[in-house]
């Protein structure tokens, strides 16, 4: 090839150099430049277009970096030879993003993915950010320890200790984002024929996330005091995953009895396991809490899993269990590789939220705001129909109720959300609709709604199942 | 059974209903009690330990709420029968954690693993949080979407677009913590079948985690172009992955014919699929930076990945995948239940950092700190020993070196260790230790260590490799 004739632009915002390179480049990827041609010589090429050597050799080294050309020392750059790309034709995917239901008016929601809105301690938390970002202090910027901050692991222990009867040091805590991924830690630390015995009804992402790990489990029954140990002994599990504080969703609290009967199972086999979920044990309205199954586990059997969400919000994404110890040897042997995802700011000022007691404080904020909010939809309920069912312990985020009308749940659901109100299917909640509820139910949030909105929906609730 | 006796004491700061629940559980649990024995009747325990009735009530209703006792109408309250807790001798198990090797005393290390210290922007980064936690921001507390928050993912897309020349929109962005946890939804939307063909030497933790995962890989040797198309074609994996701006460990940059290669690979196939993991491209110090493989791709075969350890902190734990549309749109319907885990709060500060111009400014001074780190680094080998072979492209955080003496990867190591200077494996990231270098090779990142401490640290380097 004698010569190359780009237009270049001296004045234009790209360097010279990269319009001249960008010129080659696309000239070489169009065939117009065939390959194993020589290109002009930097001498000629610079008298040629009036440009500096320099400029010519940035272009042509960029293009050597990335393959284009070659340099042959004493005999010049030559043109690579390139394969073309082939293209074949995709198979014809709907790649539209999955159609979302059309949004109906909703003006109130009795959604249970949220916490109250106007209670975060937003004072407290930017002040706690404000002093841990803090530029003499190398920890933000260092790899810390893959099970989590330390000194959370510490105030983690203590306060499960002190407010739910877990046992354990802080050394035996891994946290991470979201119950989600702790299971999957899980799947990953237990042997890859387990079966995982989950609760029907129980907490909808389990069947989900189990079948992406590509894990088995089997939906087992519940009572009205969880898990039914003799279908536990005939279902065969290796692995229970339950909810004993505060059944999700059936808001029940397993007893005594049943926990020690679970227990044993667990008891009678080295390859036997509970996860014991304990997702909002923190409200309690009535009577004392009630300690974990944890505290009562003397073989290394639960696996005790907590979160953030409920008592805090969901969108800090803090999560944490607490591991036997024989089973936290096998996850720093096999699961080092797993760096905690928390950032470690947000760690440290959670640490801090939690030393500084703040997060009691805040507890016991919540748990009053909460039981007003459940003792006004209670009454609300009563005294749109005395024969309204309430089910579920005086507990936790949400309740369930059972109507004296005939309407089915979607019936219930759609004659309230066309006043506007969105109340929650319960039939959800089981793994494989297996065992549905006999009776149409439907779950009411009450974390999200304010106690003016609870009084509103209510109303609105009585117009759309109860006048005829 | 006649009568309780507990010692209360009602001046205690525990309340009197929960001492005489506690007083009666452990009765209970302790067999002093025994089961199916009927409880003094409130009447004649109020009057025989002269406390209220609703004293005695409160501790009762604890108790039937635990199990341990049952309420029958008219008749009074019984003792429920427990199963005793059965133990079991636990396998004997050494749950001590796994044991460190012993620290030697390291005065400079040239670590890899995280960014310069004083350099990161703590002004900037305090006053965004601050900023960004505002009470009157309801979407701090809303789970928002589960791929990450919206404004940060167009904040992303278009910095991929302009400064990596990857092509794609917002909604083919998925955030999440850290490459491993982007590598386990990948390996959850693959058919289980597949096989990973990753890079011998690559990234330490690939192997681990795929093993972790279950998925079947091959290691698939490197030459100075990346990975060879020959043993790829013969190893018949489904998915590539590579790490073509900048390979790791080797450094090498893979020149346009070899990705041409490899995507006419993928294109011969549906089922192949190359993952281009781009860890440190942001850092290239000589020429232009080498747009990603994504953008030359027509067929949605490259999945591009990214993270922000590098470029701002690993602590952040902020990495970011871009998916061809049709995987897209299997992700969101497969594994919607996984939501993003990075907190909204570093989210929103983080999109404000890209948004306000503070990433690119950062960009462009890490660079020109990094570059001089390199340079000073490649001096002051050359000077220890001229014909020390420097081996990676001028880019990334670290280089490997081979010496023109006799001494093992392990003498160089210890040699250098006893100077107090910690010097890094590169024969570790040979997953199974498959065609380990023929030279030893020693990797050195320059990110974590000062300019002055180069240049102590490569004088020690010096006598602990060239004396004598």
């Amino acid at each position: 090839m004698e010569m190359l004739t780009p237009n270049l632009n001296s004045e234009a915002n790209i360097p010279v150099y990269q319009q001249l390179y960008h010129y080659i480049k696309n000239e070489i990827k169009d065939g117009r430049i065939p390959c194993n041609s020589k290109l002009p010589s930097k001498r000629k090429l610079s008298a040629h277009l009036n440009i500096s050597q320099n400029t010519i050799q940035a272009a042509y080294d960029q293009l050597i970096e990335e393959g284009y050309i070659q340099s042959f020392e004493k005999k010049g750059f030559y043109v690579n030879k390139l394969d073309h790309l082939q293209s074949i034709t995709l198979p014809s995917v709907t790649a539209a993003t999955p159609v979302m239901n059309k949004k109906a008016e909703v003006i109130y929601d009795f959604s249970n993915h949220g916490v109250d809105f106007d209670a975060f301690p937003f004072v407290q938390w930017r002040k706690l950010s404000k002093e841990v970002i803090n530029e003499y202090d190398k920890e933000l910027l260092l790899l810390g320890d893959s099970l989590g901050y330390h000194q959370l692991r510490c105030a983690l222990a203590s306060y499960l200790h002190q407010s739910r009867g877990v046992n354990c040091s802080e050394n035996q805590i891994v946290i991470s984002s979201g119950t989600e991924m702790l299971f999957q830690s899980l799947i990953q630390l237990f042997d890859s024929s387990y079966v995982y015995g989950i609760e029907n009804p129980g907490y909808e992402k389990l069947n989900q996330l189990f079948r992406g790990n590509r894990a088995s489990f089997i939906p087992i029954r519940i009572d009205d005091r969880g898990m039914i140990p003799e279908e536990v002994e005939q279902c065969q599990p290796n692995v229970l995953c339950i909810t004993p504080a505060h059944q999700f969703p059936s808001g029940q609290i397993m007893p005594i009895n049943r926990r020690i009967r679970l227990l044993n199972w667990a008891n009678h086999q080295p390859d036997r396991y509970i996860i014991e979920d304990d997702y909002d044990s923190e409200f309690k309205y009535s009577g004392k809490p009630i300690p974990a199954l944890q505290g009562i586990d003397e073989n290394e059997k639960v696996i005790y899993m907590g979160s953030l969400s409920k008592s805090i919000s969901p969108t800090l994404r803090v999560s944490y269990m607490v591991l036997p110890p024989h089973l936290m040897y096998t996850f720093r042997k096999e699961l080092s590789y797993q760096l905690c995802p928390v950032p470690i700011f947000e760690q440290k000022v959670l640490c801090r939220f939690m030393e500084e007691g703040y997060f009691e404080r805040h507890l016991n904020k919540m748990r009053n705001i909460y039981k007003r909010k459940r003792e006004l939809l209670v009454t609300s309920l009563q005294d749109m129909n005395p024969e309204i069912k309430i089910i579920g312990a005086d507990a936790g985020l949400h309740l369930l109720i059972q109507l004296p009308n005939h309407m089915s749940e979607d019936q219930l659901i759609l004659s309230a959300l066309a006043k506007g109100v969105r109340v929650h299917q319960y039939s959800k909640y089981y793994p494989n609709q297996i065992a549905l509820p006999d009776k149409p139910t439907i779950l009411l949030g009450f974390a999200m709604i304010t106690e003016k909105e609870i009084e509103a929906a209510c109303k609105l609730l009585k117009d759309a199942w109860f006048s005829t």
